[in-house]
């Protein structure tokens, strides 16, 4: 259920740097043998070769792998190898960045989960920086789970909230007043998404509630609810 | 006061199509005499030329404009630009991208307000799809502010809020009754950020609240405070 890793370039190092700091077991794929040997001193799992070669993948274990991440240069690589990891795991979660705006519909048929254009993300960035800098900065700082001390953003889910498994009203459950969070979203157990779901709302079974608080109310919430 | 972009590649169009949908002002310097040529057509303003010349930010309106955003993909041309830019107007926001990690710092220095990094905040993003799937998908599916009808998040400040000039705390504006929406966010006079903050909280003078809705509870809400 590890992560697999192709290239090591700016986006993959930033894309293992995170994994690392969430102790998700990952092996990456990279070309560079300077790199691999550097890598591999530091004790992390790192694999000499190119990741389109399918024997790389095999290599890599894509077979009981979790996710795949493309994070190669090039968009006609990177196409290569969502297509065939697609037909060596059906179950692979996979993620591919692109350069061409155009790539991402084809990488989507290839078979890519997701795709992240890195520039298009940028862009945007930029503009709202211009256009709503106070609440782009708010949501920015906002730190969303994890192991680190200043988390802002945290999901429980429905056997968490409701141990017993009866489901309750979000206002039943008291989780303000018990640890200060806020409920700001629902996932329902189809998978859609609620914003700012009404009091009222009962919380149903393989749902998941979303909350927001100062670091020291998440704190409180992971305690109370055993996350 | 309008918004000067330098470079029409794949990060500057798409801040563009942002800034557009936004209906801010703005001019393009690009250095395409084919592309100038397609978008003056479109009706938009471009100017044709080397943004590195300052001649060119002259001819833009340095002096006047709001923001400047650095869209080039040389790194040494954006620190170029940012200084001289910094040089003929104090009170600009300097917005640049960079490739290298090291040009940030180096930017920073040259007098750019926000450095964005497109292949951080993409391997970045490929990492939380894989660590935090849920808390990733709602977030970035929230729709900020502007005069789209489908927004979630948006800022009301306090002339709004308490239009009477009388600061009051959170809960005697009873705002969730009245809209519907949840506080999730306060900027203090100060420029800090509070997240979630206490329903006690007096909001003060020169503040603003950051609020979270569905579509219909937003609208309901600019109604409500003349937003
Ligand atoms: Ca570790
Ligand atoms: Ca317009």
């Amino acid at each position: 259920n590890h992560v697999i890793v192709c290239g090591y370039g700016r986006n993959g190092k930033q894309a293992v740097h995170k994994l690392e700091a969430y102790d998700k077991d990952f092996v990456v794929i990279e070309m560079s043998e300077d790199i691999v040997s550097r890598q591999l001193e530091e004790g992390m799992l790192f694999i000499e070769g190119n990741a389109v070669e399918d024997e790389m993948l095999l290599q890599a274990g894509i077979a009981r792998a979790g996710t795949l991440i493309c994070a190669l240069p090039s968009d006609a690589d990177n196409l290569f190898i969502v297509l065939s990891a697609r037909q060596m795991n059906s179950n692979l979660k996979i993620i591919s960045r692109a350069t061409e705006d155009t790539s991402f519909q084809k990488l989507k048929l290839a078979g890519a989960d997701n795709v992240i254009l890195p520039d298009k993300i940028g862009g945007d960035h930029m503009a709202n920086l211009v256009v709503t800098p106070d609440l782009v900065e708010f949501l920015d700082n906002l730190a969303v789970s994890g192991s680190g001390d200043s988390i802002n953003v945290e999901q429980i889910p429905f056997e968490k909230v409701c141990s017993n498994g009866e489901e309750k009203a979000i206002k039943e459950l008291d989780i303000r007043k018990k640890t200060g969070c806020s409920v700001i979203g629902y996932k329902s157990p189809e998978g859609n998404y609620i914003v700012n779901p009404e009091p009222s709302l009962v919380v149903k079974k393989d749902s998941k509630l979303i909350l927001i608080g100062r670091p020291e109310q998440i704190e409180k919430l992971k305690n109370q609810y055993d996350v």
